[in-house]
């Protein structure tokens, strides 16, 4: 979870009347942190940017098709965020799919802002596995946890 | 006004409470109909659409900056059409100027449906003038209007 | 084997005299299925197109290099899909090394059909493993044996 | 008509048995030659590419919608260039356009060579302007006709 | 001349001996301001910028090739912008073609500054001329120089 | 090391006093030489091309950031090559990156020459592992040991 995410979030936040946040179950290429962890850790970042913004988000995993679980939560919006080098086409693809599967779920895009357009959380992680200063990237909380798991001590 | 765009406000009111399509005064590069002109197909082709889907719409024209445009009309979203083709640096770059100049005002973008992804307004006029048949592009009541303009009767 | 393939597949047919489907052995990162069930697939898709079209249409598998292959089976043109989101770099890329090695073999490029611009067969296989409905964008056959494979009875 | 258009013609002559050169009388933005000109210069330099590769290849001019000329000229392919940078939007829109106005007549791509790939009609036209050698960009022919235009003897 | 262009002089400035910033005589499209005008508020923006910076920066215009300026200017490397958006493909091709014309001339590209990647002047005018406020796009004093041209006084 | 990389290297230090060219101990996606394999190679091959071309160039491993790496080597510049095809995004998102990193740090970008846009390592190795002749991508020292890890011989 980098500031990247953190902005798309506050942002889509003020869209609509109630946000979930949707954790990936199957996160693909080995996570660095279990669907437990990174759940916990979405909770916390969002439990503070929910006062601090006096938005209504709530953090759910998911491990079905993002557009069934889409409909189960009673939401007919699905919010992606944007950035002007890498997302667009993996986006434009799957939100096409969506669209072909769920004709009444809407994808909506919003683009990230100037100070996140390079964030990318691969990025972020090899800076953090090779002991880089990731604090402009993530929240201090975020940045502990990444140290722990890299063995990196406070 | 294509087909593309009637497909971008159709799913743009679903997503909204209210929605005003902004005409541009200053169209650039000569546009074929007046700006009269064409707030009078808008608010023809709105009133029809607004009806069929239940939705909200308003047609008004502008010749300010979008982004003082939308905070006079008391609107805090700007929406916009993202064609997998040919769309993407201008509305980036443009959605990144109105972000710095109106932080509080936010974009979002829906995707162009399949069905629209090559619709292109310059190519529809430019097949309209050679005569082609532009009848699955636009609506009939724009198809007669463009004939009109171009000299041919129905 | 998508819709998407299909629909290359019968576009080409009418481009060349006779069409020759190849089947990568090496299909890389884990394929669903073996290099005999893909040709057989294949066959069958291909053997029902043929008909329905009238085209020549033949399945053969290869373990070599593209240009190699194609100048065993004495032809001349290698034809490839193009999807305006992401194929467009790694297809150039191929295609210019092909024009290194093999300058008489030409590569032609087919741009995919409105309907199957965002058919993705790594979207296609993650929707069918997550139980999501495919019959859009794939045949009732390749249907079948994708539920077969995830475990779905019909 | 660049060195990237003969390259084009010569390859897309060998996968055709009959080749015609369309050139569009509607050259938009105040073309420096006439109609009349720039089919004279082509044929001229189709002559000389159909006997050296022994092709088949004819000029013609249309002032119509691309695929009516298509149509009336019995042909059923039209084969278009993209180079890695520049086209790819423009030419995909235009043959999603072209795919819905005539589904019989099958637009193919073939990618410029690599020599090719930098070549812009409007840049050779700007450096020409002024006075640098476009010699590697276009035949003797085309240069003696650009430096008389421009005002430089030979 | 944007913050974007001074955020790229001042970065190539750090990287080269002595920068030339080159004033292109034959701006195309109409240029605002006149050749003398342009000269005239670079060569105040880049004494402040030189001075700021300790760096060695001279303003030149240009009525030829750039890279027969170039050449004439004794200097060996071209800069150039480059934002993620919108100059990537004009770029390559005009340093593809530059490559041809003159290669002992190196074309090198610096990468906009994160807060200058969505920073165009085509918009900065049109938001000038509509009377938005420009004062984050530009320095104060081409602000009053744009201000004036609009007719808004200070 | 492709004749991709020899290019820009080669271009590289002309520009730049001293160029240290470095190789990356972790490759990532199981790299098919060893490090020491990959920095023996690298030496031959530049110690070659400098002296042929008169420059000051070093090879050096380095297993921590890049950034981190630069400001050890006491230098200012890194140099990254960029095809028209397949870099841009990844090479914007770590420059982004990485001049958030270290500002003072500048990267600068070389355009691929002509007769290497389209070569990439992947495809090198993939036509060497299937027996493909390689002789043009890379030089004849790597062909062989290209060759020998593969298991042909010469």
């Amino acid at each position: 979870m980098t500031n990247g995410h953190m902005d798309i979030v506050a942002r889509a936040a003020r869209v609509v009347d109630h946000l979930i946040v949707a954790v990936a179950a199957n996160a693909g290429k080995g996570p660095l942190f279990t669907l437990k962890e990174r759940v916990a850790m979405a909770e916390l970042e969002m439990a503070e940017l929910a006062q601090s913004i006096g938005a209504s988000i709530e953090v759910r995993s998911f491990d079905t098709l993002l557009v069934d679980f889409t409909a189960q939560c009673g939401a007919n919006l699905i919010v992606r965020g944007l950035r002007a080098v890498s997302d667009f086409e993996y986006e434009f693809q799957m939100a096409g799919m969506n669209a072909r599967l769920s004709p009444d779920i809407e994808t909506i895009f919003l683009m990230a802002s100037e100070r996140c357009q390079f964030i990318s959380s691969r990025f972020v992680k090899e800076i953090g596995r090779l002991g880089g200063d990731i604090s402009q990237f993530v929240s201090p909380r975020v940045k502990a946890q990444l140290d722990e798991k890299f063995g990196f001590s406070a």
